[in-house]
Order: C-alpha cells, then sequence, then structure tokens
C-alpha cells in the first residue's frame, strides 16, 4: 500500500471509533504544522480561510493552479493526514471534479470536502448531478488506488426552500443520496441543534460531520447523539483574526503591547512549524 | 504625484512626528487587512511570517517570484502604505538588490527593509557592501520616481563579536553609515534597553526603529527617548500561533472550544478582510 493509500485508510478509521474525533481546518503550512504539533490525528483545509490568506473570497474565484498548489504546500509540510475543501468540485460535471479530485490526490491530499451549494454561493446544485459527482470521485480513487475520504457537505440545512422541519427533511434526502453514491461521512452545514443532530445521526447512520460553532453541543454530547467527526470550520482563521483585531485595538486605543506578547511562539517555534517535523532521532546506537 | 510616490512620501512623514508610530508586521492578505481596517496608517511585511506561511523558514530560501507575488498580493488589497521586508535584498551586489527594490516597487510596496545579516544568518555582512546597496537603491527609487522608505536594519547587536559595549557601538557605526548612505530609518535588531536606545537614538539623529518585545519600555518612554518607528516584526505571526496552540490544547486537554470561539470574527468579515475595502458610499445626491 502506498503511503497516500495508508494515509486514507488511517483517516477513514478515525471516523469509525466509539467517540467523535476533532478536525482541526488549518489555512497555512504554520497553522496545519501547528495542529500536526499539538496531536490531532489529521488536519483539513478551510476553503474560506486558505482562499481569504491569498487574496480570494470563498468559493472558487483562487484559480485551480494556485489552490493546488497551496494544498500541496500544506499538505508537503504534514506527515499525517490532509483533507482539502475542493469546494463545489472546481468543476462543473463528474469529470472535470473527478479531475479537481486526482490534482488533490497528486498533492498530497487524501481526504476531500465536496458541498452542493453553487460556488458563487447563489443556490443549491442538483441532487442528481451531485450524487453523479461522487460516484465519479469513488470511481478515481479506485483508479489511483488511494482509497480517497469522501466528505459531503449539504447546505441545504440554509439554502434549501421551506421552514426548518422541511429543510432538514431535505438534507437528509441529500445526504443519505450522497452517502449512497460514495461518501463516506456526511456534512450537513448548519446543523447545531441538539434533537435535530439525533434525527440527522440517526436517519444517516453513516459517519457525521458537524462543524464547531456557538451553540454547538459540547464534545460529551456529540458523542451520545453519535457524531463521528468535529471540524473547526474556518473556526482558526475567525480566532487568529479576532486576536489580530484585539491587538489592534490593545496598540492603537490603550497603548499596550500585551495581547501581541501573551501566550507567543518564539521565532525558533515559528521557523520549525515552516517546514515539515524532523524526524526522532534514532536511538544512540 | 504618482500614487505610490504618495504612498512613499506619506509613509515617510510617520517617521518625523513627534511621537512613534506603531508599524503591524502581517504575513498575508487578512491579516494585513486587519490591521488596516483597525485605523494603523500603514502596515509591513514580516519576512519570517510570510515565508513561514508559505512554508520556507526565514532567509531568502523562498524562490524571488514568490516572494514578489506574496508582497503583491497583500500591497494590491490595501489602500495604505506597504513597506516590505526585502531581508539582505535577495541578491549579492548593489545591482542585484537594486532590481530586488525595483520589483518590490512594481508590485506595490513604497518602503524596504534591508538587513546586513547574510541570508542564511551566518554572520554579518561587511558594512562598506551594505552601503553600496543603499545608495544603488536610493538611485533606483530616484530612477523610478518612487521615493521609497529604507529602513537600514543592523544585526550587530546581537552578531558583532565583543561584549555588549563592543556590539552597541559596532551597531552605531553600521547604522551612522546606512544614514549617510541614504536610510530614511535605522532598525537595529535586538535594541531593549532604555539606556541603550538613548545612546543609540542619540548617536545616530535620524529616525530609530525598535521591534516590539518583551522588556522593551512602552510608548511614553519610546517617545521620551525619541524613537520614531515601533515595529511587530513576525510578532503577530508568533500571536497568532500561540492563539492555535492554545485552542489545541482546549480541545485536546479540556474538550473545550472556547479559546476557538471566544472573540473570533464571522464568516462575512473573513470574506471582507480577503479583498480590498469597499469604498465609501457616495453621499446620497
Amino acid at each position: 500500500m502506498t503511503d497516500a493509500a495508508a494515509k486514507a485508510e488511517a483517516f477513514r478509521q478515525l471516523h469509525l471509533g466509539s467517540r467523535p474525533f476533532v478536525l482541526p481546518n488549518a489555512w497555512d503550512v504554520p497553522s496545519a504544522r501547528v495542529f500536526e504539533d499539538a496531536g490531532f490525528p489529521a488536519v483539513a483545509t478551510s476553503s474560506a480561510g486558505l482562499m481569504a490568506s491569498r487574496g480570494y473570497p470563498d468559493g472558487e474565484a483562487m484559480p485551480k493552479r494556485e489552490f493546488f498548489e497551496t494544498v500541496g504546500r500544506i499538505a508537503g509540510a504534514l506527515a499525517i493526514p490532509l483533507s482539502a475543501d475542493a469546494v463545489a468540485g472546481y468543476g462543473r460535471g463528474p469529470p472535470a471534479v473527478a479531475k479537481t479530485v486526482r490534482r488533490l490526490i497528486e498533492v498530497g491530499a487524501i481526504g476531500i470536502n465536496l458541498e452542493d451549494l453553487a460556488p458563487a454561493h447563489d443556490g443549491l446544485l442538483r441532487p442528481a448531478g451531485q450524487v453523479r459527482k461522487i460516484r465519479a470521485i469513488r470511481a478515481l480513487a479506485q483508479e489511483v488506488g488511494v482509497p480517497i475520504v469522501i466528505n459531503a457537505r449539504t447546505d441545504a440545512l440554509r439554502q434549501a426552500p421551506g421552514e426548518p422541519p422541511a429543510r432538514l427533511k431535505e438534507a437528509i434526502r441529500r445526504a443519505s443520496a450522497y452517502r449512497d453514491a460514495g461518501a463516506d461521512c456526511v456534512y450537513p452545514m448548519g446543523l447545531t441543534d441538539a434533537a435535530d443532530i439525533d434525527t440527522f445521526v440517526r436517519a444517516l447512520g453513516c459517519p457525521v460531520n458537524v462543524m464547531v460553532r456557538r451553540g454547538l453541543p459540547g464534545l460529551p454530547e456529540l458523542e451520545r447523539l453519535g457524531v463521528k467527526r468535529v471540524s473547526f470550520g474556518p473556526g482558526a482563521s475567525y480566532a487568529a483574526l479576532g486576536l489580530l483585531k484585539r491587538v489592534s485595538a490593545d496598540v492603537l486605543e490603550r497603548s499596550s503591547f500585551e495581547s501581541l506578547l501573551e501566550g507567543a511562539i518564539s521565532f525558533d517555534e515559528l521557523n520549525r512549524l515552516a517546514v515539515p517535523r524532523a524526524p526522532p532521532s534514532p536511538p544512540a546506537s
């Protein structure tokens, strides 16, 4: 088994434990390496965080080549598995989306997120088309011998017509179709309510991903509800930039550098986070 | 006067006030835009922060083309002046360093930092060579009509031979030569002691830049000492990555998402920070 195949398998196994695993999303090399050093078993990219970092709004405005290059830069700095947020697949039909995933595997990703929201965030894509894309990705994974972990996101909870119960029903309908098409995990964006999580997880019967946000139940309750994967989404970018806002206010309004200096890492640490971890020293002979 | 020339002039004026101005160093587009939105009059890049973000240690390991591209990405997102850390100039002789600065002006920078430490951090460059580089940059600025602000950094306080008093003397000798060659501001890396700052500022008689770090006197005392520019260095990267370490420990050791969520910005804010500020609405007619 290749290193990529082994990493994909290890990442898939994380979804099958009795407790949810937490997946931190990074936006660049050092943010990913901090999570690796801290002991997370895998890292994901946040499309919003990664794209904003390079000066693009979330979606597919970032040129494809630059997107692959940036994901590859992060994958190349990590020893642990990296899952890439592929937005809506950077392509309209199944062959184009499969080609995107092929490139992501080539640059080192072993998992992907694929959403059913049109790239300009102007509405839901048809589930039948999404199903064909997932099947195409599964076939591609088979072909290249890397059992990539597909996390199929649906935005139906926020974008489908109707009242909340109708939207929850539509999210379940879509996620079920994505699961049947070959998704390993499904990701209902915006699902936070405990009763809705319970309904959703029971209806799906496969690994479910929820995103950390205010109002989400704590990890013990998520475990009880059967959630398998809890991701940061763009949360680490939100938190880091929120800190820079506080640093700015401290400097400009209070002439204080306290929030800049408190809990900061060192120059040597930053330089270590720019590159892959040093391999462990060989045992003394 | 071109926009670039006007920005360079406005940036130079910041060095001539009675009080020090604080210059925050960013590593990517949104970190720079946060500082702009907060009301800082200018932003600088941190070489260590910017390079680490792309997977390179500090120095000149990042390919030149990528360096220019990354600086340009940040400059293009800002309306306020951007000063770029040019490390040791990405070139050995004065013509090569002037060419680096020409490219930085082309991508939108109107100020530079130039250090006298060899790129691999293996010792001080000769001051005579540094003087020739500064003269070449000044001539280039004249030629292209952008009065770029040169901040000449010396690493003599940490890298020169001898005891601290001898190293302070060498830093003053070098900085004086850089000032005479056309630097607008001098930047003695590692200068934090109030008495040494006093000695240094009196000896130079031109704008002096100090970096924020533990042990640096507060802004009122820096003003009394005559310091004109106080920069973050890689401090914002250190702080943001320090926060991600705390976030990681909170999640992995305490199953808590509090430090991830507290004080975080929103999705809409992140997307706004990815692109230039919206121009102010025209007055209602």
